[in-house]
């Protein structure tokens, strides 16, 4: 592999997203931000630093945006709480650090970093994670830092409906945000963060922070970040079950990342997708919804943006 | 399969479990309530039971038990609390539940039971957990029904060496609990519990209710409940990777357990072990420490309790 090969790939959320029902100005937005992502997960990566790095990078940027659910725009809670988890593996070490159901950190991927290589930890919760942040120096915030218009309504509809959970939009998105990269070096890894289900109760905890079912990384295999229904990525460990199809049956990324998505976990009855790369640089973005966001780079090649299936 | 066709296996934690530790009347003690385990849990399979229920019978008679790490004898957290996590996932429908954080419920895993059957999702935490299991009926305690002088003196020892965190016994023993059974229907299930490790922070989430991680169940594979270091166990997907090397690989039940345990979770530096039951039976009990307290019975046979390697 030549010094100069990485790739990266993002995604901002899959689900019912219909062309008809996105406005030209939300669709340009999206876009754009989602170039963002790319954009500083590849300056990242281009000046030789590291995949952990790059996908941390490109995750804050959708983090810090309103328009997915992760951070500053994440779900609210039946409640009325913004509970957010979020998980980051390192394909080389095979270490990794996830925070579950934190309100105050405007951040949480960073935190999810900081478990991995500040702790002999794998997972904190709540309050924990929170008080660890804050002895580490992590920003916190006041909780009324994640409270926006949209989301709030989007919790008033739902119980309205009377839902038990929901998906996070209208448009019955899943909004959680995910990065994988191959760095130079040849490291592999994966980062996840979001905000949940709209009107989830009782402190669930979702996929995302769950290493083997929301996130996961293996430089012999791949690096996969999962956006879906996550009580079936974590009954089907999907993103482990990606790396172990590549790694018991010889399978491809794409031959992999396609029967685990389609074959197991969509036929099971789970709505999502997924983003994938392996050590050679190769990138499968796979999705059983009509839509995700979802953007990627390859060294020396273009950024490619996409919303529908 | 014949319709009396039945198979159990339990465990009460590994580790460094030496024979000239071990008093006689400890001993004793222990092989004495693995037995009563086991028994309960052969009376559900027996009369024709499902494995959940039988897996469950068997892991509350050790929550019960002052000797195991679980339940009421759950060790201490840093700050002097009780942080149990329990989880149980059903190898036909592969439903799972599963709590974490919590420390008021008096038998986690009736808790996981009830996450699994009675809600949309896996995993709920802390004080959500102890609310949803209120509502369910689910027996609470006071914390301190959890307060146990041995558990104490394991925490003020573990402060003063200045660890930090520690293995939950004086002895280096990891003390989980869990249970895997196969039913006269064929299916398969696996329940696990844990206080966690002494002197854990930050709300630390163990492998306990990963699924995938600490446990996991497949009607076509197998059922898995592992006790250890959790940190390994998650970033190992050690529960998953025994039934993806049966799924994948073609292996059978005692090469998958085998590798698992001791070429890619112990290589890694983890330390602890595993009990397994396949659909037609077999039972694997697999570790890398000096011992695990663990008991096995198949319809027609006698009960087998074993303590060291």
């Amino acid at each position: 592999m030549s010094e100069q090969t990485y790739a990266l790939a993002i995604h901002g959320g899959a689900g019912v997203i219909l062309r008809e029902r996105l406005s030209e100005d939300m669709e340009a937005e999206y876009r754009a931000k989602l170039l963002d992502a790319v954009e500083a997960g590849e300056a990242v990566l281009k000046a030789g630093g590291t995949s952990i790095d790059a996908t941390i990078a490109a995750v804050r940027v959708m983090e810090d945006s309103e328009l997915f659910n992760a951070g500053k725009g994440a779900v609210f809670t039946h409640e009325g709480r913004n509970e957010m988890d979020a998980a980051v593996m390192d394909g080389k070490t095979m270490d990794a650090g996830a925070v579950a159901g934190v309100t105050r950190i405007r951040n949480p991927i960073e935190a999810a970093k900081r478990v991995m290589t500040h702790t002999g930890h794998v997972l904190l919760m709540g309050e924990g994670a929170e008080e660890f942040a804050e002895e580490q120096g992590i920003a916190l915030v006041d909780p009324s830092y994640f409270h926006t218009q949209k989301r709030w309504d989007q919790l008033q509809k739902a119980i309205a409906m009377g839902a038990e959970t929901s998906l996070d939009h209208s448009d019955n998105k899943f909004g959680t945000v995910g990065a994988v990269a191959l760095d130079s070096h040849g490291n592999l890894a994966a980062a996840t963060s979001t905000g949940g289900m709209t009107n989830k109760r009782w402190r669930r905890i979702g996929d995302t922070p769950v290493i083997g079912a929301g996130t996961y990384a293996q430089n012999a295999t791949a690096a996969i970040s999962t956006t879906g229904h996550g009580e079936y990525m974590m009954r089907y460990t999907v993103a482990r079950d990606v790396c172990a199809l590549m790694e018991f049956k010889g399978l491809d990324l794409q031959a992999a990342a396609r029967e685990v998505i389609h074959e197991r976990f969509g036929k099971a009855g789970g709505d999502g997708g997924l983003i994938a790369v392996d050590a050679h640089g190769n990138i499968a973005l796979e999705l059983n919804t009509p839509g995700m966001y979802r953007g990627s780079v390859k060294a020396g090649g273009a950024i490619k943006i996409e919303i529908f299936r």
